[in-house]
C-alpha cells in the first residue's frame, strides 16, 4: 500500500544524483522550486535543474540547524530533535486498525482519537505523531482538520501537521496559530511534518508544496526518501544509502532556500522487498545497516535524523511481529536516530495500526530508555556495601542496599508474564496479545483529557467549521 | 529452577572479592585448589585462601590464551572462540520440552537426539551445544554417556562435555579420546564445558572438580557466574558487574594453575528478577548493560567471553518470547560476545527447550550473521550503475544489477510470512509458531546422519556399555 502511495505521487520532479559526474540534475515542474534554485546559481534547462556538485550540501551546512526544539502546548512536553536525543512517536499512515476483539477493519476518527489518547497516556511515547491511522469515515479533503484537532484536544504532546496538500499544510499552521499565537508559531517550531521523496530520485509538487508552506512558517519538514530496497533503490545497502543521501540533499536544500535556518530533518524509511513475491519485508538485517549508515551520513551533514521504528510485516501480534519490531527498534536506538516515527503500533507493513501492538511496542520503548541511560557508577550504583553485607553463599533479596533500591532497580514490563508456569496456566494461559488487550481497554477507560483553554477550543472549532463549509467534500 | 540448581550446589568454596581491600580471600574445601593457590603464594588460613590483589589477574594474563580453536570431528566445523568471532550454540539445561502438538512435558533422550539433529541441520548454529535438554528418562548418573554419544553420532559440529561430576567429565574426555585419539585430545581442544559459579561468591567442588579434569586435559571451561541480579548479585548493574568480574577472576585463575595455557572462557549468565514475585525476568535492559560491560571486562582481561543468548521468560512462542529473545540477542551480538550459549531454543526462563523456538531463534541468528557482516563497498555494492540505468520515477525490479544480485541480496527468513493479508488469511491465518512447527517436522523427516567410522562408533558403544555396567543407576 505504501508502495502504491509512492506510485500515485509519481514523477513531477526528477533529479539524478551526482555520482560519477561533477553535477547533479533535477527535473522540476514546481515553479517556486525552480525559481529558488535558479537564484542560487543552479543551471535551469527547461524542466531540468543542474546544480554544481556540493551545492546542496553547502546550502544545508550554511543554514540548517543541527538540532531544534519542538514546542508542545504543555511546555513540559517540549522535545529536542537532534544531538543526542531520541524522540519516540507512534505509527503513521495506516488505513486499517486491528485489535483482538474486532480483528482488522478500516480505521475511523474514533480509532484516531483512541490512538491519540493512548499515546498521550504512554510515558515512553514523547510525541503524539501525525496520521496515527487514517480516519476513513471522514472525507479525505477535510479529515486533516479532525486529525490536527484531535492531537490538540486529546493530548498535550507535540504533534505533526498535514502534508497531503499545501492548503492542508496551511490549515495545520493556522490551527497552531490559534493554539499558540501567530508570532509564537513564526518564531518557534510547533509542527514536524513528513515529506516523503518518491524514490527513486523523485519529489512531487504535493510534497514540495507542503514542505514550502512549513519551511516558510518556520515549521519542520522530515525530508524522507521512502525506500523498499530492490524496488525503489538498488538491492545493495551501499547503493541504497547513496541514493538516500542524494535525495535527502536535494529535498533538504529546498527547505533552506525557502527559509534559511528553518528546522529540517534528514529522514528515511528503509526496508527491503521479498525478491520472490515483491512484498515488503521488515526486521531484516539489511535495513538495519541502512539505518546505521544513514544516521552517520546525517551527523556528517549536521542535521537531525529520522528513521527506524518498530516495523514488522506480520499481520498479527505474534512472534514474527515482535522479532521484526525489535530487529528494527534496537538498531534504531543504537544508531542514534533522533526522531523515530512508527515507534509503536505498526503492523502488517504499515497497513494496520494495532491497538495491542501499540501497548507492546510502548513497553519496549520504555526498555530502550533505560538501556540508553547506561551505567550508574555512583557509590550506590557500585553497591560494594551490599557485597560486603551479603557475602558469599547467601542472597541479596533482603539486604539494605536491595531494600533501598528495589523500587527503581529494574525495568518493569507492563506486558510480560513472569509468573510460574503453573500460575500462568491457572490464570488461563494468556499470551502477550491477550494481556495487551486488557491494558489498552483499561487505559481508555481511565483516560482524562488534558485541560485546554475553552476560548481556544471554541476558536479552533469555529475555524474548522468555517473552513469545512467553504468547500465540498471530496475523497482525494 | 535455575536458582534452585544454584542453591543445591551451595557453599563449599567462598571468597570475598577484593573491593576496598588490598586482598581478596576465598574459603576452599577442595584440597587440590587450596594446594595450587598455596604454591603460587596465596595465604592459606584454615579453609580460607587470601591472595594478594591482582594475583588472579596476573596468573590469567600470563597464561590464558586470548583465543583458541575448538575442533569438531568434521574439520569444516572447527570454530574459533575469541577475537572477533561469535559462536552460536543451542539452549542448555532444560528438563522440559515444548512443541505445538504436545505442549509442555518432561524431556526424553529422543528429544535430546531431535535437538542435536535440528542443530546439526541449522546452518546458523555453529555448535551442537551440551545439555540441549535433560533426558529425564535416563538415570542421572548415566545420562552423560547418552548425551555425549548423541552429539558425536548425530552431528559433526563441536560440542560440550558433562560437568555434573568429575567422573562424568573424565568419561566425556575418554569418549573424545576414542573419537579423536588420546594425543590429539591432549594437544587440541575438543570440548567446551560450562562451569557455573554459585553466585554470590561461591564455587562448589563439583564444579571445581570438573573444571580441574577439563583443564588438565587441555579442554575448555566456561567459568560462568550465574546471576539473577537482585538475588545472586546486587540490584544495580555496576555492582553486578563487579561481582561477576571477581568471581570469574578466581575461577579462571584456578584453571591456569591446573594447566597453564589451557583454554578458558570468561562467562556469565546474567538476568534480573521481578522485585515483586522474585521470578526471573528476561529481555530487560539491565542484563543487556551487564553483557556489554562484562564483554569489555573480558577483552581487558584478554580472554574469550561467553554470555547472552535468545533468553525469554515466556512460556510459549508468543510476542513476549520474541521481544525478550531479541532484546537479549541483539545486545549479545553488538557487545561482541564470543560464545553464545542458549542462542536458540530457550523458553520459560530456561525450564523448557522449545522445538518451534529453536527454529524461530535460528532464523534470527542467520540475520545476525548478515548484520555482523557489515557493508559491501565494492563497485557492485555501491550499485551506481544501477542508479544510472534506472533513473528517476522508475523502479529497480528488472534492472541488470538487480537481476545479477537478487538471489543473495536480502536475508530470507524461513519463518516470516510476508504475503498479502488476503493470501495469508486464505492460507489459514497461521502465526509464526504454526509455520515453525511445520519446519522442524520437515527437517527431522529429511535428517541424514553425518557419516562416522563404524569402528569408532562400535568402540564408543562398547565403552559406554562397560562403564554403565560398572555401577548402579542413580538419580543424583
Amino acid at each position: 500500500m505504501r508502495v502504491v502511495i509512492e506510485e500515485e505521487k509519481s514523477s513531477k520532479c526528477f533529479y539524478y544524483p551526482p555520482f560519477g559526474s561533477n553535477q547533479s540534475s533535477c527535473l522540476v515542474w514546481y515553479e517556486p522550486a525552480r525559481k529558488l534554485f535558479k537564484e542560487v546559481g543552479a543551471d535551469i534547462d527547461g524542466d531540468r535543474i543542474r546544480f554544481p556538485r556540493g551545492m546542496c550540501r553547502s546550502i544545508i551546512q550554511e543554514n540548517a540547524p543541527s538540532a531544534f526544539e519542538q514546542k508542545a502546548r504543555n511546555p513540559k512536553r517540549n522535545i529536542t530533535i537532534g544531538g543526542n536525543s531520541t524522540v519516540f512517536a507512534p505509527v503513521y499512515g495506516p488505513p486499517f486498525v486491528r485489535n483482538l476483539d474486532q480483528g482488522r477493519r478500516y480505521a475511523t476518527i474514533e480509532d484516531f482519537r483512541n490512538f491519540v489518547k493512548l499515546a498521550y497516556m504512554l510515558p515512553s511515547l514523547h510525541h503524539s505523531g501525525g496520521t496515527v491511522c487514517e480516519p476513513t469515515d471522514v472525507p479525505v479533503n477535510k479529515r486533516h482538520f479532525d486529525m490536527v484537532y484531535s492531537h490538540i484536544k486529546y493530548s498535550d504532546k507535540p504533534f505533526m501537521g498535514s502534508v497531503t496538500h499545501p492548503d492542508r499544510a496551511e490549515d495545520s499552521v493556522e490551527m497552531c496559530k490559534i493554539l499558540f499565537g501567530a508570532d509564537y508559531v513564526d518564531q518557534n517550531t510547533v509542527l514536524v511534518n513528513l515529506i516523503n521523496a518518491n524514490s527513486p530520485m523523485t519529489f512531487d509538487e504535493t510534497m514540495l508544496g507542503a514542505s514550502e508552506v512549513y519551511a516558510r512558517s518556520n515549521q519542520a519538514s522530515i525530508v524522507s526518501p521512502f525506500i523498499l530496497s530492490g524496488a525503489m533503490s538498488p538491492v545493495t545497502v551501499a547503493g541504497t544509502m547513496a541514493q538516500i543521501l542524494a535525495e535527502a540533499l536535494a529535498g533538504i536544500a529546498f527547505t533552506q532556500l525557502v527559509r534559511p535556518g528553518s528546522p529540517v530533518i534528514f529522514g528515511t524509511f528503509s526496508s527491503s522487498i521479498s525478491m520472490q513475491s515483491g512484498a515488503p519485508t521488515f526486521g531484516t538485517p539489511e535495513p538495519a545497516l541502512v539505518i546505521y549508515g544513514c544516521a552517520e551520513l546525517a551527523r556528517r551533514l549536521g542535521v537531525p535524523f529520522r528513521s527506524g521504528g518498530s516495523l514488522c510485516g506480520s499481520k498479527i501480534t505474534d512472534a514474527q511481529a515482535a522479532y521484526e519490531s525489535s530487529g528494527t527498534l534496537l538498531p534504531t536506538l543504537m544508531a542514534g536516530v533522533n526522531f523515530v516515527l512508527h515507534a509503536a503500533g505498526w503492523l502488517e507493513g504499515g497497513l494496520v495500526s494495532g491497538y495491542e501492538k501499540l501497548i507492546m511496542d510502548a513497553d519496549q520503548l520504555g526498555m530502550m530508555e533505560v538501556f540508553a541511560g547506561g551505567y550508574d557508577l555512583s557509590e550506590n550504583g557500585q553497591a560494594l556495601q551490599a557485597l560486603r553485607e551479603v557475602g558469599p553463599g547467601s542472597h541479596f533479596l533482603g539486604c539494605a542496599h536491595t531494600q533501598g533500591n528495589f523500587k527503581t532497580a529494574f525495568y518493569r514490563s507492563s506486558v510480560a508474564d513472569n509468573n510460574s508456569f503453573e500460575q500462568w496456566e491457572a490464570e488461563g494461559s494468556q499470551d502477550a496479545t491477550a494481556r495487551a488487550n486488557v491494558i489498552w481497554k483499561r487505559m481508555l477507560n481511565e483516560y482524562e483529557a488534558p485541560p485546554i483553554d475553552p476560548a481556544i477550543d471554541e476558536a479552533l472549532l469555529d475555524f474548522i467549521q468555517t473552513r469545512k463549509n467553504s468547500f465540498a467534500d471530496a475523497n482525494y
